[in-house]
């Protein structure tokens, strides 16, 4: 069985992208008083629109559980919906200690079949290792958020956090690195190896040259999300084109 | 409309109880081949032995998401079951992006009608302030974890929670203050007076009667939670009157 990593090495090479899309339907950005039914059929439409210009998606939990239990049966339908010929990233930053980590590890890689999980480590590796339990699943470990509050808290805490990330790696550990620092991102590079899951990009105001110039020799294990620009813009097709195109040319200048 | 604190109190009196249980319904302590069905029983089985000898209900969510969308389904009937004379918190420990944290706060405040909530400060305070704009509903932030691996980035960061939850409190924040590290809990307590929600007693090892003395002046803002030792003890009702009564001699003596 391959591990996490090769198979998004594969993925990236066959999707020939690097682009993860991001899939948080607000219905403040959609016609007011659409139903749960229109935000179903839009995150289909934008799954069905984008495709060929990414290679994975990565919804995001809180805009399902939202809606309650109505919200998990979307999220069931839309994972179908993807099909496997992307990697599906479940954006879900949970984190708790280990015996209730094994119970949201078996909730997000079995009964929902996601590849990877977005982890926070404010726990420690108690509650990361019940993930790693599963040799074909990846985790991406919250590093460097690209929030205005995030330093509050992680100033001093990145160096531990790739400390443990290193310690556990089986080829199934990334980090989370948010675009919105880059110099931060910089100093994260010079430390560690691992794949990195970039958010940050588009509405956040990331700058995609420079972070894709700092992860050059990364082409085949790093993953670029964006949300809101792509899946809210006028034409999703075209929009998530250009960015895929941006991309591969700041990848291969 | 009172504030989370103020009904903390109140229903703290009325049930003469700082006893919280802790539903976390994990089927590998219930007989082989057990059904969603017969968890589904099992946990309002354990309501109904246990109400007149608690304050407070903490639903675990791992172990709700672990069902997938059947999962949610009982979580929504087991609030109904529960009704309106505990204090419900829910144990999802989230901690996101502002624009996601709102929609998280709309998940369990709205939609699911929690009256408290635990979170993750990991991202800092974007990731608290949707919460707070519910007045009457309350916030547990994460500040000391129970689990063995705690400290590994947590050494450095509750003297920056506490600052946090002090800036931003409006009788609607409480920290989470694991009971397994009582000096750790000592030295918290010497900095803030908000009201701590306690786990780490029963299957956890922590001492019940010092955590009590370290927050004696803390009666009627106290949560203490048990969860396994309770819930899957050969007499539910007995086991949580005698903790209730174990707690309130305690806190007489």
């Amino acid at each position: 069985m391959n591990s996490y990593k090769e198979k998004l090495s594969n993925y990236i090479k066959k999707n020939n992208s690097n682009l993860c899309i991001g899939i948080d339907i607000d219905k403040q950005f959609l016609p007011k008083n659409s139903s749960l039914k229109n935000l179903i059929e839009y995150s289909f439409s934008v799954v069905d629109q984008t495709r060929e210009f990414c290679v994975a998606y990565k919804p995001n939990l809180a805009f399902f559980e939202e809606w309650g239990s109505e919200g998990f049966i979307w999220l069931e339908k839309l994972l179908e919906h993807i099909g496997d010929q992307h990697i599906i990233i479940c954006d879900a930053k949970r984190g708790d200690i280990g015996n209730t980590a094994k119970h949201y590890a078996n909730a997000y890689f079995e009964t929902f079949g996601f590849d990877a999980i977005t982890l926070n480590p404010f726990l420690g590796s108690d509650s990361l290792l019940p993930f790693l339990q599963f040799p074909n699943k990846g985790i991406y470990v919250l590093c460097q958020t690209s929030n205005k509050s995030a330093p509050q808290l992680q100033q001093n805490t990145s160096s531990k956090v790739i400390e443990i990330c290193e310690e556990l790696d089986n080829n199934n550990i990334g980090l989370v690195v948010g675009a919105t620092n880059s110099e931060g991102m910089k100093s994260i590079r010079t430390k560690t190896k691992l794949p990195f899951l970039i958010p940050g990009i588009g509405a956040q105001g990331g700058n995609l040259q420079e972070i894709i110039s700092i992860n050059k020799e990364f082409k085949f294990e790093t993953i670029i999300n964006v949300s809101r620009a792509i899946i809210f813009s006028e034409s999703i097709s075209s929009t998530a084109e250009q960015y895929n195109n941006m991309i591969n040319e700041f990848y291969e200048n």
